[in-house]
């Protein structure tokens, strides 16, 4: 199947994988190796060490991005890029993030032991604090390397643990010289990747410049169900989805559950339920792209025989295409605006009979009129949706995207389009250099978590796929 | 209009509801009359004073249930009782329980000042803690009374404030001795009315029976808005509705809300949602009796960007009619069991479009089919519906009913047949004697609040309406 003539070594990436998932090693069978902790001081060590046996430079910036650059024959291009991140979450798995930068360190070896010598460099990097679970926000080393902050926000980034991340980036060993972020006076991009971002857009006058990626590549676990449900081994990432968050307030009015009737309410939780299975709806309308999240409900004050007065909610839309998703956007806002909810009371819909002084003994007149369907007068109340983010989708290079896919097929697969529905250091990236992704399935889709499982055949798969991309961009 | 010749007097009504209201009055205009305290005792005492003074004589049981008696020419004959209650909510309304019992007192008023000798005779009770603020549950004196709870379990019931029912009844001096409760050896209902009981079912050995009642009529202030909203003033009550409760809990699956496509989800928040939409059309459809509401609604972990993995919620289902109750109680539980929610996962909806390794360049298959409804694979969790407390419908005594509309149009209205969606202690007193009810409006249909409020119009109507009424059933 493996028509490569420059196969790579499967057992050896694994074996390197599991040895680098010691350092900061779980109890669990998982890894602890947070972003500038000692762990992540050992594990970038190893990496260094592990890249200095293969004769490569190692270069580090001033946000502690960790380059290990293999030279081409070419002085004058941009080296391809292979890349991803060493540290995890706290209670993290063995394969995201270091997944990639493995694979990078395994396409080093076969180039190294083959003494091939691309047109291109090649450099594989390993991003600072991708997690962001002790400097949030997330991927911020490759956010101001993108110029997604300035230097300086990322470098004053305070740690949960009352740190700050220049801080702790010096305290390891790890606080580089080398440029990183927007050169001066260049527009910085406005839009963030991933969650919001709580440091400002850069522009600041420390922005000297960043090292040049030709092209990037960044291998991860698809951390989601898809790949592996489709009994497929390799997804080309074709971009990442854009997010579109919503807060919902529907203010209806409290009533007794029992001599209230139906066409007299405004009960706040009937509404919200219409909107969450709308918001479904728009969302499945869409599969498999589209993505709509009501994660939280709340109600202002629940009683099991009270109509709810007050319901809160959140919507999150995705969708990896922008007028799609600004078309459930227009959708979501235009049912919220709709005949579905209002105010309207009629006479008709009372709920009273009458009876008239003529007939008040007539019994016909008290029977239920279960038949009827008097719906029209109902008044449920119209939700308030105010948008709070916006993520614009993200797509990525054509060239590099095909490559990976061209890449899967000479290693003997059948790769399928996929979008991320997570946020990697190659959102940012893409804002500068032509990037593309490469997933592999992992188990249940289960991810930050000690239990994150791939399989070695899958593992290899990736690495001989991304090696074969890599020299097709280096050539 | 008022073609009656024994008018009552509304001016004169209406000053004593107020005077009475003085008693426990609130600084913003309501009541707190809890049954047994002080204030309580003093509402009671101010009855007792003003129906002496019509020549009455008092009896009271030994649940504190007082009775003013009229006697009448038939010495055979039962009682016409007319009543409600004189406690209140904490924070309650002048008229909520007080407006029964003052009508009750302008009609022995009325007969009083004609020196009108009625066949049977004419009583006024004020059941003893009928709002179970204090003494939980509601009802308990017309409860004990009809045989729904012992005579020991409701003077045992204990008070909120670590009292007992019985003691505080002695402690403010209406522990009476005529018999409350089922007599010995007589089958006792096992369906309570109102909430749930927390007492047993009768039987006990100190059951000695009870006063008899030859009819019950009780007006009442509506507590809810249909006779406003219709702009009707007299309500003849044909019977309460049964009540339906249910616990719902969903167990779904937490989830990426990026990464996880639709069918891959076991969204609880949409299962909830489509359950909680379907209960309100089974009562929409059997508009305007049926009812339906989920008044509380949780997520188990509930995050932005998470699939809902689990909620609860619960279900309140009324109507008047038994077999419509019944039937939506089905038709709520084969929706659960229904196409709405399900296990299914098909290859087919798995979200990935295939690439051929001989068409892996082929853009076209790339673009995102935005326009497929694969909504056949969903796979929401089914809802597991646990019913938890029913009780049946009421249907009052057809010639009670009766005497009341034709009261109502004897004093120049046309009534509307209405029925009650809460509980009163006519709910009670209707398993031992034949029943009905009179409502009037009440504005925006509030009560248990001490913005409650009525016009005197409609007092007085009602209290004409109850005065014919009684007039007819007493010949």
């Amino acid at each position: 199947m493996n028509a490569s003539p420059y196969p790579v070594n499967g057992e050896r990436l694994w074996q390197t994988l599991h040895s680098l998932a010691q350092i900061g090693a779980t109890a669990a069978g998982g890894v602890a190796r947070v972003a500038l902790t000692d762990e992540d001081r050992a594990g970038r060590d190893q990496f260094v060490t592990w890249v200095r046996e293969l004769g490569c430079t190692v270069h580090i910036d001033q946000m502690g991005n960790l380059f290990a650059r293999r030279e081409g024959s070419d002085p004058g291009r941009a080296p391809v890029v292979i890349g991803s991140h060493l540290d995890s979450q706290p209670t993290g798995g063995k394969y995201d993030g270091a997944y990639g930068v493995m694979v990078g360190l395994e396409v080093l070896r076969v180039l190294h032991e083959n003494d091939l010598i691309t047109a291109a460099p090649v450099e594989v990097v390993s991003w600072t604090n991708e997690e962001g679970a002790r400097f949030p926000p997330a991927m911020i080393g490759s956010g101001v390397y993108a110029g997604a902050f300035s230097l300086d926000d990322g470098l004053a980034a305070p740690g949960v643990d009352g740190t700050t991340l220049g801080g702790e980036l010096a305290r390891i060993g790890y606080a580089g010289t080398e440029p990183c972020g927007e050169p001066c006076g260049e527009p910085s991009s406005t839009e963030p990747c991933g969650e919001p971002a709580s440091t400002g857009p850069c522009g600041e006058p420390d922005g000297a410049g960043r090292r040049p990626i030709g092209h990037y590549i960044e291998p991860h676990i698809e951390q989601g169900p898809i790949l592996e449900a489709a009994g497929v081994t390799l997804g080309a990432v074709t971009g990442v989805q854009g997010i579109r968050w919503y807060d919902v307030s529907i203010e209806g009015q409290s009533a007794h559950a029992g001599s209230t009737p139906m066409e007299h309410r405004a009960d706040a939780m009937v509404a919200a339920a219409r909107l969450v299975c709308e918001a479904d709806e728009i969302a499945a309308r869409r599969a498999p792209e589209g993505r709509a999240t009501v994660g939280t409900l709340s109600v202002g004050t629940g009683s099991r025989n009270t109509v709810a007065g007050s319901v809160s909610l959140t919507v999150d839309l995705r969708h990896p295409d922008a007028a799609e998703l600004e078309a459930m956007h227009d959708e979501l806002l235009a049912f919220a605006d709709g005949p579905a909810f209002g105010p309207q009371h009629s006479a008709a819909s009372s709920g009273v009979r009458q009876h008239s002084a003529a007939s008040s003994g007539d019994r016909q007149h008290s029977a239920a009129s279960s038949g009827d369907k008097q719906h029209s007068g109902r008044s449920l109340p119209r939700p308030q949706i105010v948008p709070i983010w916006y993520s614009p989708p993200i797509v990525f290079d054509a060239a590099v995207v095909d490559a990976v896919r061209q890449g899967a097929v000479a290693a003997g697969f059948e790769p399928v389009d996929i979008t991320s529905g997570a946020g990697h250091d190659a959102c940012y990236v893409s804002m500068v250099a032509p990037t593309g992704m490469l997933f592999i399935p992992c188990a249940d889709g289960l991810s930050h978590n000690e239990a994150e499982s791939i399989l070695p055949s899958h593992a290899t798969a990736g690495a001989q796929a991304t090696l074969n991309a890599v020299l097709a961009l280096a050539r």
